[in-house]
């Protein structure tokens, strides 16, 4: 059967530097099937031509891989604008009638609402209202891009909303994090092999690192950033959902409720956090940014503390930090092991060893290294942190790691949601951080601490860690 | 106090090869003690300077690095030559007066066999009546170089006539295996880290391997190796030395007797072997060496099937290799893993993952290899086993590694004998291995398998495993 991607907000910045590029390359890896046609959707007035030459701008610049002008002209003949405003009836009326004629009889559709977070209950309401997410003519999904509500309290207003139109196994909430090839390999690393699960629990592991880094600052997004911060715009999605794949127990198989009971299930048993337990801050500068209050409170950095209160991660503190404007962009889990139980060689004075890391590095240079510690040659007894690498850059030459959005479109076309957050996921993620952000908004607050641009973050998120005799630990890339 | 080194049989390869370049290295890194001298013992008629013009040569060409002629100006002051037959009590005698007139009071003296096996037995007699052996005036230490006895009858016969002038600790019984680096990296590795100790037993190892292959032949060394073989060669002390720090339970400290007590233990508690667990094989041509019997049925190749019987190995199969004449040199332990318990991905239709494989490179490319299973970018769930790889060279690149006798040298001149061969461990050694040599002789041997030149040995050692559904397996180097 054939299918139509709609996309909402066509005109906007993530359709031209991400959908497009991605369905792009989807076709010309032949992977699109034939029958898959392409309409965006936004107020703009474009023709499909004129739209078409904002897209190929977007796809020359963001595909990757060499240009054919073919590829391109193939791909093209797939794609239409609908001009029009989706959250108004009769523009989706009209809509609607667009693509019945366009699709001449059964079709699948896949939604992709790509617009501002405010006009997905209109939108979703409005495809509810004019039957178009009835299955009777073929599946209906949609896709919903973060951010999956403000606060707990807007998230379940928008799934409640959203459930009122589609059924939940038709809603696809994306994080593009869970797209990347290394956050799923980090299934594969646990459970396709032997040797990692077993030390993978409190008797080996002394705690857990989750870094998201940016290098860049707010930019041109001060509006947006300045009401969301960092736990809305980073933590109450991507850092949890990482620490739920690491932290999460074995599915019984790879199916996509499984997974997700797995993930929910870990998310659940995080602890509340204390705010003792929380480092907000700023970098300094943050507040000359067009469109930041001047005297604003909002973090750009933040750093958590958390308990995993279950059986096999009791006592093992699970640190996650994320912040802009920091040392370079650096995307990684450290997996740090407890010390040998006993210690049989004799160490020089003052010599210690170095327990051993596991750091699963997402981003930019994808792999995994391990840390142990070898005896130094031609010494007696010195030994010496070395590192075991693993790049997927060296290992699968003949690939490209394909962006994010090209699995998570072509899982959402074949009907697979294992890497998209499930509605219970969303809320228990929030249920956890929106008593922070109202602690951030509290008397009880910490203070907001401020950070220099291109450092590591402010000094209060080393102490966090230094009160457990702990440390902030790059495994990836460069080391300094 | 200063201290002599006596090398008896030092006209011999050996010493030219292996024991001056090692003390001249251990000279230029200002090692060995300033008051330690060298004295050659042979019967050939040397002076000192003829005898150093031949151990010049030797260390031009053995001792690696840069060649400054000043350095070993400065080292061939410390050496000395006597010519005399050690076995010969007048000739011990007059070493006798020779030692104490250049010694000229109170010294160490370090002892090295480095003679024809035969000359064991009246040399260490001799030194014992001429009370060389007694510690009155400095401690007195004897280096015993393989074979230790040629069978278990002679092993014990040679034990027990050393200790009749040397009790157990002054004795040193090299393997120089156990000086190699990464042979000495196998006791780190596992105790000095976390992660390795908890998958090493029966739940998670599959079996493991040990491979000790020779690419040279037995080329001008026919007569002696005619006699001996592969067992003896090779087996009875390098390769039953290896699995043992391989299998050994964490001693409780790296002390040279608390080391010993459990390779010791381990060795003990191998199965004896039946014929059948075991393949002996010649190479086509090895008849035609010159000192080798026309008729020779002597093993070039064998392949064992041990197990350990304890708590830690019940039911994995341990497979040890050795031969001559093979494909390339490569001494190497595989630990393989067990198939993670439950598969939760769906694979592809006749898709396996490949177990996790652990391989411990011994020579020539010191390392560590992790094969592991990865997902393959842009697929959806297919893996590939990926290498982790770590390579001494590339971590240490300041040190070069050194040849195994200088650190087996400078470790007999400290007193400490954690990496040589206690009496006990060679007779256990020999209980294991002189079993299979009885029985290869009688009715019930096996075929004398051939193999060709250049190839992994005979298809018989490929069936030994093929009956547990096993394979030999390379994890180092160049992959085939």
């Amino acid at each position: 059967m054939s299918a139509t991607i709609v996309i909402f907000g066509a005109s906007g910045d993530l359709t031209q530097r991400k959908l497009i590029p991605a369905l792009f390359n989807l076709c010309r890896k032949r992977r699109l099937p034939a029958h898959v046609r392409i309409v965006g959707v936004a107020r703009t007035k474009h023709t499909d031509q004129s739209f078409l030459g904002i897209l190929r701008e977007g796809a020359l610049k963001f595909s990757g891989g060499g240009w054919d002008e073919d590829d391109w002209t193939h791909f093209a003949r797939r794609v239409h604008y609908f001009p029009g405003d989706a959250s108004r009836s009769e523009d989706m009326g009209a809509l609607k009638n667009y693509l019945a004629e366009m699709e001449n009889g059964d079709a699948n559709r896949l939604y992709y609402l790509s617009t501002a977070p405010n006009l997905y209950i209109p939108i979703t309401a409005n495809l509810g209202a004019h039957g178009m997410a009835a299955e009777a003519e073929g599946w209906r999904r949609v896709i919903i891009e973060k951010p999956i509500g403000y606060d707990l309290k807007t998230a379940l207003e928008l799934n409640d909303s959203v459930h009122r139109s589609f059924s939940e196994p038709q809603v696809y909430r994306i994080d593009h994090y869970l797209g990347k090839e290394t956050a799923q390999n980090i299934m594969f690393l646990r459970f396709a092999n032997t040797i990692f699960e077993p030390v993978w629990n409190r008797n080996y592991v002394e705690y857990v690192q989750v870094t998201v880094a940016e290098s860049v600052d707010v930019g041109t997004r001060g509006d947006y950033y300045d009401h969301a911060g960092v736990l809305r715009d980073m933590f109450q999605n991507h850092l949890l959902q990482l620490l739920a794949l690491v932290a999460m127990e074995p599915p019984p198989s790879f199916d996509a409720d499984k997974v997700r009971n797995e993930t929910v299930k870990v998310l659940n048993s995080i602890r509340p956090v204390p705010l003792q337990d929380t480092v907000r801050a700023q970098y300094r500068g943050y507040r000359e940014t067009p469109g930041v209050a001047p005297d604003s409170q909002t973090p750009t950095y933040a750093a958590l503390k958390l308990h995993v209160d279950n059986w096999r991660w009791q006592g093992v503190p699970f640190y996650l930090r994320s912040g802009k404007a920091l040392s370079r962009k650096d995307s990684e889990i450290v997996i740090r092991f407890r010390r040998p139980p006993h210690l049989m060689f004799e160490l020089p004075p003052g010599g210690e060893f170095e327990p051993n890391t596991l750091s699963i590095c997402i981003q930019p240079d994808e792999g995994i290294h391990l840390k142990f510690e070898a005896k130094i040659p031609d010494s007696l007894r010195e030994t010496r942190s070395v590192d075991m690498e693993f790049h997927y850059r060296d290992s699968f030459k003949e690939s490209i790691i394909p962006e994010a959005y090209e699995r998570l479109l072509m899982d959402a076309l074949n009907g697979d949601a294992s890497l998209f957050v499930r509605s219970d996921g969303v809320e228990v993620s929030w249920r956890l951080i929106d008593p922070i952000l109202r602690g951030w908004e509290s008397p009880e607050a910490p203070p907001l601490a401020l950070y220099e641009r291109g450092e590591w973050g402010p000094l209060e998120a080393d102490e966090l860690l230094a009160r457990d005799g702990h440390k902030w630990r790059h495994g990836c890339g460069e080391h300094e």
